[in-house]
C-alpha cells in the first residue's frame, strides 16, 4: 500500500484543493468578484464586523491546527511531519460533511505565542480543530483560546475522542445490563484523551473512574501530576486504590485504553467483574487483542481499528459537529454539547449486542444526526 | 450592482471552498487518505522536511495575507474588512492561473508579532502575498519575512505594482519615440507603491526619478521621511528640484500617480516636456481623468480603471508570477526577476501605439508569458 499511498499524496501536490464558486470570464464579472465590487462589502464590515462571516469564506473555513508534538503512534514529529494527518483531517471534513477545512501546521513555540498566532489569525476562520498536540500543554492552549476568540475551539484528541468513547460506552453498558452510573471505570492512559475522556464520563454520571498512567493510579498530591491531571483527581473524586494498573483493574466493569499498545494482560481481564467491557484504543496495536480479550473472557469490545467489529473512531464525531456549529453558530465546544452528540450517535443503534453498538463511519446519517443533536442543543 | 455583488458573495458564504481531490468511499480508501496511510508521509517528512511541500498541500498553497491597514480607496478599514480583498484576490489566482490561494486577515499587532505570526505558519504555505498593508509598516514585514522564511514572499502593492508601471513605461516609451533610460519621471505618492516603483525604474535605467509626496519633492536631509524613504532619496539620487507638485512636473517626461484622485492639474500636464506620458493609477478616481489629460495634450495615458483603454493593473503581474515560482521553485522575488516578468508583458504587445501599448488582462497567454519568464529566469 506504501506505494500507492505516496503516489496518491504526489499528483496533486495534497489531497485538497481551492475551488472558485465564482466565474470570471470578463470585465463585468471582474467588476462583482474583486474590484470596485468588494468594496461594498469591505466597508459594511468595516462598520459591522460579524458581517465578514456572512460574505466571506472566514464563516465557514475550519482551520486544522497542528504542532505536530502528539502524533498517534508516532509521537512528537515536528509540525511539518503533522502536515499529512491535518491535511487528511481536512480531507474528512469535506468528504463526510461538506465542511471547508484547511490544515495548518504551526510551529512548537511557547503556549503564549502559539495562541497568539493562532489568535492573530483567527478572524480569517469560523472555528479552530486543534490536532496532535501534546498533554498537558494542548490544554492550556485550548483553555486560553477559547477564552479569547468567539469562534469555537475543539481539540480532537480530547473532545473528539471523549464523544465516542461515551458514545460507546452508554450501549455497552446496555449490553451487558449494567446501570450506565453504577460502572466502575478504569481509563488507562490520562494524556489529552484520557483527562478528556474522564471529564465527560463524570458529567454523564460515572461515579467510580480510576486514572492510570505510565507511574500507575493517579493520587492526590502526586507532585509529578500535571496540574491539570492534578485537578482532575480532585474534582473526580477518583478511586485511588492499588498503584500498578494490574492492582486498579480488580473487580473493574470498565476497561478504557487510551494509551499503547499490548500492556493489558489476560491475566489482568480476568479479574475485572462479571462481562467485563474493553475499550482497546490505541493504535494501531491495541491494549490487548481482541483475541486475547474473548479468551479472557471480555463480553464488550471496541478498538480503534476498522480491522475489528465496534471501531471507536473520531470521525463519528468532528464532521457533523463542526457542520451543526457552522449551522447554529454554536460558539463553544462543552461537556454538555458533548454528550449530546453522543447521545445521538448511541441512538442510532436501536437494538445494541456485543457485535454492534456503536455505528460505523460510513453509515448513512452518522453526520446527519450528530448535526441535527448539536444544533438542537444550540436551540435550547 | 450593489445587490448583486452582496448577494454573489453571501450565496456561498465567500467566493472559495476548499474541494477535495482523493475519493473516499471506504475503509480501504480511508487508509490510504487518512491513517493508516499518512503516517508514511509523516515518517518520510519527519526525516527530510522539503517532502512535506511533495506530498502535502504546503507545496502549492499560497497565503494571501492583509491587515487591512491600507485598502485601495478606502485607507485603514481592519483586517476583517480586508478578508473580501484577499478573498477576491485568491479567486484570481485559482481563475487565471489555477493557483491554490487561501485568504488569511492577520490582527494589526506589532511588526515583529506580524512576522512571528506569520513565520510560525509558513510551513502550511508555498509562498506569502502580502496585500495592502500600510507602509512604512509593510516593507519592514516584507524585508524580515524574507529574511526568515524559506518559500517566495511578495507584496502586491509594491512589486505587482512596479512589474506593471514598468511594463506600461517601456512601451510607452515607444509610443513617443524617447530613450527609456532618458525619462525623467516623477512619481507622486511615495508609500508602498511608490517607494517599489521607484526602485525598479532605477533598476531598469532611469536616471531622473523625482518623488513627491503629501509634503511635496522628497528631499535628502528631511526628517519627517521614513526611513524607507530616506535611503531611496539617497540611493537614487533623485531630483530634488522645486517643492511642490507643480514645481517638480515641469520640464518632466513622465508623471506616475500612485496616490489620490484629481490631484494633476490640466496647466501642471501643459509644464511637462512635449509628448507626456501620464500614468493616473489612483483608484477609483484618478490623480486626472482621460479627457482632462488629452485636453492638455497628454500622448499616452494609463490608468488603474477598466473603463478605459490600457488599464495598468496588478493582474497581469501575480497570478503568472506564483505559477512560474512554483514550477520553478524559486524562493525570492528581486528586481532582477521583477524586470523580466515586466519586460515579458511589455513584449506581448508588438507595435505599441497609444491606444494599445498594455496588454488586457482577459488576453490570452498573460499568465503562460509571465510564467514563462519567471521559469527562465531561475534556469539561468
Amino acid at each position: 500500500m506504501e506505494e500507492e499511498v505516496l503516489a496518491l499524496h504526489k499528483k496533486y501536490t495534497g489531497v485538497l484543493s481551492i475551488h472558485s464558486d465564482l466565474s470570471v470570464l470578463n470585465s463585468y464579472d471582474l467588476s462583482k468578484a474583486y474590484t470596485p465590487g468588494v468594496a461594498v462589502l469591505s466597508k459594511l464590515i468595516e462598520k459591522n464586523h460579524d458581517l465578514a462571516r456572512e460574505y466571506t469564506i472566514s464563516g465557514k473555513l475550519i482551520a486544522v491546527v497542528t504542532d505536530g508534538s502528539a502524533v498517534l503512534g508516532l509521537g512528537d514529529i515536528g509540525s511539518q511531519a503533522g502536515l499529512p494527518i491535518v491535511e487528511g483531517k481536512a480531507l474528512l471534513y469535506k468528504t463526510f460533511s461538506e465542511v471547508d477545512a484547511v490544515p495548518l501546521a504551526v510551529e512548537q513555540v511557547g503556549i503564549d505565542e502559539f495562541v497568539a498566532t493562532i489568535k492573530n489569525m483567527a478572524n480569517s476562520f469560523a472555528g479552530i480543530h486543534l490536532e496532535d498536540i501534546q498533554a498537558p500543554r494542548c490544554f492550556e492552549i485550548e483553555e486560553k483560546l477559547q477564552q479569547q476568540l468567539d469562534i469555537p475551539v475543539y481539540h480532537d484528541d480530547q473532545e473528539g475522542t471523549a464523544i465516542v468513547v461515551l458514545a460507546g460506552l452508554l450501549n455497552a453498558a446496555k449490553v451487558v445490563g449494567k446501570p450506565f452510573e453504577s460502572l466502575k471505570v478504569v481509563i488507562n492512559g490520562v494524556g489529552a484523551s484520557g483527562v478528556a475522556t474522564a471529564k465527560l464520563l463524570a458529567f454523564a454520571g460515572i461515579k467510580s473512574i480510576t486514572l492510570v498512567d505510565q507511574q500507575g493510579v493517579l493520587k492526590e498530591g502526586d507532585q509529578t501530576l500535571n496540574p491539570y491531571q492534578a485537578t482532575l483527581v480532585q474534582q473526580l473524586t477518583c478511586s485511588t486504590e492499588g498503584n500498578s494498573l494490574a492492582e486498579a483493574i480488580v473487580n473493574q466493569d470498565v476497561f478504557i485504553g487510551l494509551s499503547v499498545g499490548s500492556v493489558l494482560g489476560k491475566g489482568m481481564v480476568e479479574t475485572m467483574n462479571e462481562d467485563p467491557i474493553v475499550f482497546a484504543l490505541a493504535n494501531p496495536i491495541p491494549e490487548i487483542t481482541p483475541e486475547l480479550a474473548k479468551e479472557a473472557g471480555v463480553r464488550v469490545m471496541a478498538t480503534g481499528s476498522s480491522a475489528y467489529p465496534n471501531q471507536i473512531n473520531n470521525i463519528l464525531a468532528f464532521p457533523g459537529l463542526f457542520k451543526g456549529l457552522l449551522e447554529a453558530k454554536g460558539k463553544k465546544v462543552d461537556e454538555a454539547l458533548e454528550y449530546q452528540v453522543a447521545k445521538a450517535l448511541a441512538d442510532m443503534v436501536e437494538q445494541p449486542t456485543a457485535d454492534k453498538f456503536i455505528p460505523g463511519v460510513f453509515e448513512p446519517n452518522v453526520v446527519e444526526n450528530v448535526k441535527h443533536a448539536v444544533i438542537n442543543f444550540f436551540k435550547k
